[in-house]
């Protein structure tokens, strides 16, 4: 599955890249579609009307993925995997709705979640020179961030109060464009459908990232406006018949990262010390959580969603490693690099050198800058809730042109949402966390570090983050209001252990985080905007920024790959889910729910279940809508396989796919596993 | 469950250490016993032929544990856990011994272990004065550890050709005495009879070094001489009752290694660089077996032996971590420290610094170290066969005096019985292991490393493991004894591609191995046999050396601990378990195996399972023999509980426990649960 949570700035090098775009790659803005290249390589003819209606149907939501309206009543349709944050915070030790699924037969028994966010892009405006005007020519990196923050919070807090619309200034082809994109919100979304995680995740972690695939990888919400379900007028049409082996098909999602543009002493930094650190802290937190899971059942319940994510995570990030680890990649890379260099010009070469000198910096403070400012050292949600609180109180005393991004006027709605979610806490999970973080923290700054004394206050981690979880009174949310409403005042005369943490640390995080700005990101963005002119020189401006978690437009066909034995066919059948849940002997992660073995004898079998597709996608496309010409759905993106890692450097189409559910297999198991007629219906209602 | 494969100089601080010897403590030598410890504080007579006795009757195994005769027939009882990888040795895809069990029913039926060797301990002779007068005062360390090595090499095959047995120096208060030690060895040893994993292991890593428990951690080989069962004179007569609340009981094991008389800096050593460098490591194959484990089935059975040792390492490595991580224990550690000093004098002081200037190169070289000599780069069986069979070839055509310790002429043949193992190789986990180790090896050394690059042979990790498994013949048994057989001059010929890489990398791996030897463990040799020196003069003779796998004898009372709600009470019993499973769900790790759920109502469910006692034991003690004052066996040690993590450093008999398999809930078991009542009978035959 295409993991958002640990996404970083990875990739991979597969190829010599060529100056041109391939056949069906790209991640393409909405105002800037492919319009010629759909012309010419598959005859379609993409018009403004097609575009808009797609665009207003996407949905991106805040737990990190994508999705769609699929009826004039506000359902949205996401993964089973995206939807998984809010399953999690929806259950009780009663009532597991992430493993066993979920089905509202009435719209009085949909459930609100705590703290969702869906974003529908209404429109995208340029702001480029009003960005590059307010930071001077010449000015230190310093002055050049604080001007840029400024405008950038400047303009979202205008166009906010102008439209009443979420407005984001996105950075776009690494600092090369700025481009402001107003979302229409909705934080009342309730939960209509969700299977069993057993079908959703069927074949688990072992076949995530693989193909063939039969999973129901799928969930239902409803987004609600005023306490009714949300009038939508952009919603997409549903194809009972699901694509044909070789159709052109189009995935419109927000795909999170991509590093297609990095530089090799980019690339270097990821392979000999981000990536590795990454995995090493992703392995450790798995066996934490699997040991913890083991214990008991209700724990196993407790810590599902977020061991989900670090399986998956670790998966992804081990495909990517290995990719960087190959030296005939590597080279490839170089050699593309210094044809690049010589299109650059002498001006242009000092961009790479500017590159190195930020990652020498990222570098020398990246172990403080995770562990004060990441918070490695405090992996706890009520230290990100206590933190919250802290700098919400100093940032909002502050002008808004002068804050740090996060507590910028025109975002702290979505912030408070957040920090103010019902979601369940689990103090046992959290001291074990907060322990094992803390003993990190000293494994890497040392017993005698100032910062590790005054943390530790006299006490062994294990000690003192009990101490700690013990004493907090955070996972009150009326707690939390007064503190907030309180101010400075109120946080100040704050006993709360926690609090009082977060304070303490906070000016050093604060300090690496300024340095961070300044002498890393500032300096990088300012490289990469020449770097991507000079690409722009070559490539002409036909072409697609890396991947942001905004909207793009992918399209691609419904095929195969491999040949002979090794022929991997585009279509799995229901049929197929149940011979392989045998062949693994029936266990998790390969048994089929209940639900599936007792309407075994009902179900069309040869109903198509998942299909792959050549489109161009990445982490944050889960839960994408895939329509075909005519603009319907027919199915929806949950993973890529493993070949599809490559995706983060460079587009293939040679083995690399996306992986769908197939529409018809949705409709198949709604009417006929899981009772839900009446969903199915408003699927399937044409107007 | 006590590590031996993962053991390294780990320890714990507890308390500030009293130069007097507590209770119940010490992990006594048998030619050193604790006779007026016992006297004054047991009333116990430990007369010399009672020690004999129980000396004779104690066996060390070579997979890292301890048994004990049980029959004149040979029979010898240890644990589940420690007769593990011969029961996974010994196992197929058709029948997994280690997790059905096996039970030979006549003595045709027992089964050959591949290379199983049992040590029974006959003499200890003290040969230090022979050694230090070996070693020229004011040489260098060099020199000395050159000297040192001669004469130990020398004493040791001067010893087995005069009597036959095995003969090992062994190195005693760090350097303080050197012993010989003579043992009767074993080859042909037999499986008899194995219980299923789900009661042996029941509760799994959750359970692991916890109490209260309910486990049957037990197994049971045969020596067998000249194809007969070997004539035992010393074996263990059984006690049907097992031991009573309150009794005194004795241990005889092998513990492994403590840490008892480390310096403050060498616990830094551990706490900031060695035990997060292997912690790390472990969960990084923890997570790879797992995955690959939860693939399919027949990878679980493959995998089962190797997963539990490294679950089992992590878990006492992080208790061990913890208490290293409190600063109460570390700050009482230098109180300690600093009274000792004063006690040694100028020169004595000098010693300190000795062992803190080792460290500090070992820290230089370690990572080196374990890539190249220690093989952290070649994680795969048949990397080291090849390595055996490369430096076998080199060492056999030096003189004895000169060899690496490992091929001292005294020790050919144990090696050999390794190295020509028919143990099965899968390599299918031999590439997946290879491969993540060499992109370890990328990851700590870089791809620019020159020997890396020779490793890689353009490669990446992955492709470079894929081919060095698929081309390497040494899975051929015969092919091992022909290169060993051909020497020097049939392994430079050979163009086995993974005999060619142990040739690359054995010149730069030898002088790593040079270095430590001569410039970390030869210093602090010396070192800590003056501070040895220092403390026998505030303590006198009357105490016990660290822990080294040679026989020891512990003892202690069956006590409970804890107090109130806290109070845990000394013995477990068989009706026990089903509630403990039934908590659980019957799901694994707490299911219990059909034959109990079958045999529950003919049990007498009062029957004692497990206990704990204040015996001072550490890993390697898994498996040895409880006897009570008449020398009857009561039970078999397995486990000591999270307490006892804290032996590593400092005897405490406050909660630390050691945990036993009950000798009564061994008969019920075998009588009743697996129908091996003529087993029993041959236990409780008196004579």
């Amino acid at each position: 599955m295409f993991p958002r949570s640990y996404i970083l700035a990875l990739l991979v090098v597969f190829l010599v890249r060529t100056p041109c775009v391939r056949a069906d790659e790209g991640m393409w803005l909405f105002n800037n579609p492919p319009r010629e290249l759909l012309k010419k390589t598959h005859g379609f003819d993409a018009t403004d009307a097609w575009l808009d209606h797609l665009m207003h149907s996407a949905v991106r939501l805040n737990s990190g993925g994508s999705g769609s309206f699929v009826s004039a009543d506000g359902l949205v349709m996401t993964n089973h995997h995206v939807g998984a944050s809010a399953l999690q915070k929806l259950s009780t030790p009663a009532h597991d709705l992430l493993a066993d699924g979920f089905f509202a037969k009435t719209r009085t028994q949909e459930l609100k979640c705590p703290d969702m966010e869906l974003n529908v892009l209404v429109n995208i405006q340029d702001v480029t020179q009003r960005v590059n005007a307010a930071v001077k020519q010449g000015t230190s990196t310093a002055a050049a961030q604080i001007a840029r923050r400024a405008i950038m919070n400047t303009i979202e807090q205008e166009s906010l109060k102008a439209t009443g619309l979420r407005s984001d200034v996105v950075t776009l082809y690494e600092g090369g464009q700025y481009q402001l994109y107003r979302y229409k919100k909705y934080t009342d979304v309730r939960l209509v459908f969700a299977p069993e995680k057993e079908i959703a995740f069927f074949g688990g972690d072992p076949d995530n990232f693989e193909y063939p695939r039969y999973d129901l990888d799928i969930c239902f919400f409803r987004a609600y406006e005023n306490d009714r379900p949300a009038k939508i007028k952009h919603w997409l049409k549903w194809s009972a018949a699901g694509p044909k082996e070789g159709e052109l098909v189009f995935v419109a999602g927000h795909p999170g990262h991509t590093d297609r543009l990095n530089t090799v002493a980019d690339l270097e930094f990821l392979r000999d010390w981000a990536v590795p650190e990454s995995l090493d802290r992703l392995r450790r937190r798995e066996v934490l959580l699997r040991t913890y899971s083991e214990r008991r059942a209700e724990n196993a319940r407790r810590a599902q969603r977020e061991l989900f994510g670090v399986q998956n995570g670790r998966k992804a990030l081990l495909g990517r490693l290995a990719a960087l680890q190959d030296p005939a990649v590597m080279h490839a890379r170089e050699r593309e690099e210094k044809a690049l260099r010589g299109h650059a010009g002498n001006a242009g070469a000092q961009s790479w050198d500017q590159v190195a000198g930020a990652l020498k910096i990222e570098r020398q403070i990246s172990v403080d800058l995770h562990m004060w400012e990441g918070a490695g050292a405090f992996q706890a949600k009520l230290f990100g809730i206590a933190r919250q609180i802290v700098r919400l109180a100093d940032e909002s005393e502050k002008s808004n042109a002068t804050r740090l991004r996060e507590y910028r006027e025109s975002n702290l709605d979505s912030l408070k949402q957040q920090l103010f979610s019902s979601a369940p806490i689990y103090t046992d999970l959290e001291a074990l966390k907060l322990a094992d973080s803390l003993s990190l923290m000293v494994e890497k700054k040392g017993e005698d570090d100032p910062l590790v004394l005054t943390v530790l206050d006299g006490k062994s981690p294990r000690d003192r983050a009990a101490d700690l979880i013990l004493h907090c009174k955070l996972a009150d949310v009326a707690l939390r209001h007064k503190l907030v409403d309180g101010g400075r005042a109120a946080v100040s005369a704050s006993d709360d252990p926690m609090i009082r943490l977060a304070r303490q640390v906070d000016e050093p995080a604060r300090a690496l985080h300024e340095v961070f700005e300044q002498q890393v990101d500032e300096p990088m963005r300012q490289a990469y905007a020449r770097i991507a002119d000079a690409r722009f020189q070559i490539t002409g401006t036909a072409t697609y920024p890396d991947a942001t978690f905004t909207l793009r437009l992918a399209f691609g066909t419904v095929n195969g790959y491999g040949s002979g034995e090794q022929h991997i066919a585009p279509f799995t059948t229901i049929a197929g889910a149940y011979p392989h849940a045998a062949e693994n002997g029936n266990i998790a992660p390969f048994a089929l729910p209940q639900s599936w073995m007792a309407a075994k004898d009902k179900l069309r079998l040869d109903t198509p279940l998942n299909f792959i597709c050549t489109a161009d996608i990445i982490g944050g496309n889960s839960g994408s809508p895939v329509v075909n010409r005519a603009g319907e759905l027919v199915g929806i993106i949950f993973d890529g396989n493993i070949d599809s890692l490559a995706l983060d450097y460079v587009y293939t189409d040679k083995t690399a796919r996306a992986v769908s559910v197939d529409s018809a297999a949705i409709i198949e198991a709604l009417r006929k596993v899981y009772g839900a007629g009446a969903l199915a219906d408003e699927l399937q209602k044409r107007g």
